[in-house]
């Protein structure tokens, strides 16, 4: 196996985010489900749009927010997503490459508008996810380059990619050349209501072994068990793939594998502003543990705290250098 | 005299604000005047782009947030800009009609895309700024609305629409319609690099009565009458203009009027993030306590509230309610 060029490559939609502080009213007035990410079309974007407040943006992405975390960690890193060649791909082009990451997947010309995420913030610090997925939908297996699959550590693969219809083509690519490169493969399930679309392929993925690690929070999981109790989810996680970490906000994670359980704790905050970018944050953290050969404690330490910085503050993508927090906190790093 | 329809319209440069924190070397790696707007064409914004880290956009330009801080104020206000009908001219037209801001200038269809600052902001929270004007060139006296311009108590505007070639006729037609129909005109500085390059023309704005209120703060006064000493042109301001109001940062605020001067403390602030905006949101409180008659002293508090709002996270728009905040304060709305 020939030296790693990446220690992570995500896959994901490229989405920029336009957030908005607003009021349960809101989303009731909108038929919104609370805390969840709906998909909608461009019909129901520009009706959500117009009714909304004053945004501020930023590129997101849940895939791309962990790599950027990763980056920001200090770990080389690359993100395949389809943006178009319009203003926002631009803008979305440069913060991505501006944070370190590799960034070559070729921008569509035609088509749909680069995909956008209205994301609105109420004041529990929820946020409430409207997807466009846009030029994201044209993310096909052409795009998957198989020596850069192959020159990454790990393949990191988000839910959503389920959404568009020719993502999941190129996952599984990315996935079966990993693997013939003798790489890892992790997956995150998303959103709950993702795995509720979707809960029979992610099940499949796991048993066959096209995923080797699991990210999920406790939604995820119960849906994706279909149970309401956590230590049997957990213990089907732990038949079900090599590797599983559930996030419990407040409560920390567990990483779970056929060895054993190990809890960490959440990190301490000051004020809990943003939820968004969380799981996301919480992802960047343990896959930085893992390439450093961190062990897993140190790991779930590592997420946890990426997951502290990001929800003290709008948006999903860390305001200040994760590598230099983790060295203040006595992490490795 | 009609009743007004619009406690305040402004007049300004449409601008959408991408907001990236750096450190002192980025600034002078690219020759950049600390603390200064600086005006950029094409080549040099792509230049500064490239080098840049991540960013996060909102919409801004200088007489827009204070209009928009007065909309927060609760205060009947209307924007007149010009931005290309173009992705982030749309996020620009939606942001200002979302803070309940009147705006119906028509964007260009053709022409440069819609203007942009890149502003740098260092540790110490300065913020440095390089404008791309871009559609904004195109603001011309049609833009101008009698109608609209006449229906308005206070007319605002600000010296940055002296730097694209047909706004300032524009500028000079608005404020001769407004006095027409007995309306006040102010006038904001806005930059003391401005100030340099139209010295002679803001003077004559004012010593010929176009305008009505002068907003500066210390380094533009300074520079208006090429004085290192506070009290020298603070004398030459009273005779100039009507009224004055000079922001003195951490120090306060100075009202002055043939009648005389009032001194008006900051409001303190719990963290300094970024002082873009800073002047924006003053003349924001100040303008509104004088539509509500509230006095010069309390036109200043509430131009200090507003400002220490703003400087305490980044971007130059208000993340609360101002109407809210001034009467946790017990401050007149």
């Amino acid at each position: 196996m020939a030296d790693a060029k990446y220690d992570v490559l995500g896959i994901g939609n490229a989405i920029f985010d336009v957030l908005v502080t607003t009021d349960e009213k809101f989303l009731a007035d909108h038929g919104m489900a609370k805390g969840g990410m709906a998909l909608i079309d461009e019909v129901r974007a520009a009706s959500i749009y117009r009714d909304m407040g004053p945004a501020t943006e930023m590129s997101g992405g849940s895939g791309a927010n962990t790599i950027v975390g990763l980056a920001s960690f200090g770990a080389r890193t690359a993100f395949v997503g389809k943006v178009k060649d319009d203003q926002i791909g631009k803008l979305y082009a440069h913060d991505i490459r501006a944070a370190g990451v590799a960034f070559d997947t070729r921008p569509s010309t035609g088509g749909p508008a680069t995909g956008c995420c209205y994301v609105l913030v109420t004041p529990d610090a929820e946020r409430t996810m409207n997807t466009y997925l846009g030029a994201a939908q044209d993310l096909t297996p052409d795009d998957i380059d198989p020596a850069q699959i192959s020159a990454a550590s790990i393949i990191y693969l988000e839910g959503y990619l389920w959404d568009p219809k020719n993502a999941k083509d190129a996952f599984v690519k990315a996935a079966t050349i990993a693997h013939g490169a003798g790489r890892q493969v992790a997956l995150t399930l998303s959103d709950a209501f993702c795995v509720d679309r979707y809960r029979d392929e992610f099940l499949d993925l796991m048993r066959k072994g096209t995923v080797d690690l699991i990210f999920a929070n406790e939604s995820e999981l119960h849906s994706l068990y279909q149970t309401s109790d956590f230590e049997t989810a957990l213990k089907q996680l732990r038949q079900d793939t090599k590797l599983g970490v559930v996030t419990r906000s407040e409560k920390g994670c567990v990483v779970a594998s056929k060895d054993g359980v190990v809890a960490v704790p959440a990190s301490p905050i000051d004020k809990l502003v943003d939820t968004t970018g969380a799981g996301d944050l919480f992802a960047a953290g343990f896959l930085f543990g893992l390439v450093r050969n961190a062990g897993y404690e140190n790991a779930g330490r590592l997420g946890a705290l990426a997951a502290a910085e990001v929800i003290q503050h709008i948006g999903a993508r860390p305001q200040v250098s994760l590598k230099e927090l983790a060295k203040q906190k006595g992490l490795p790093v």
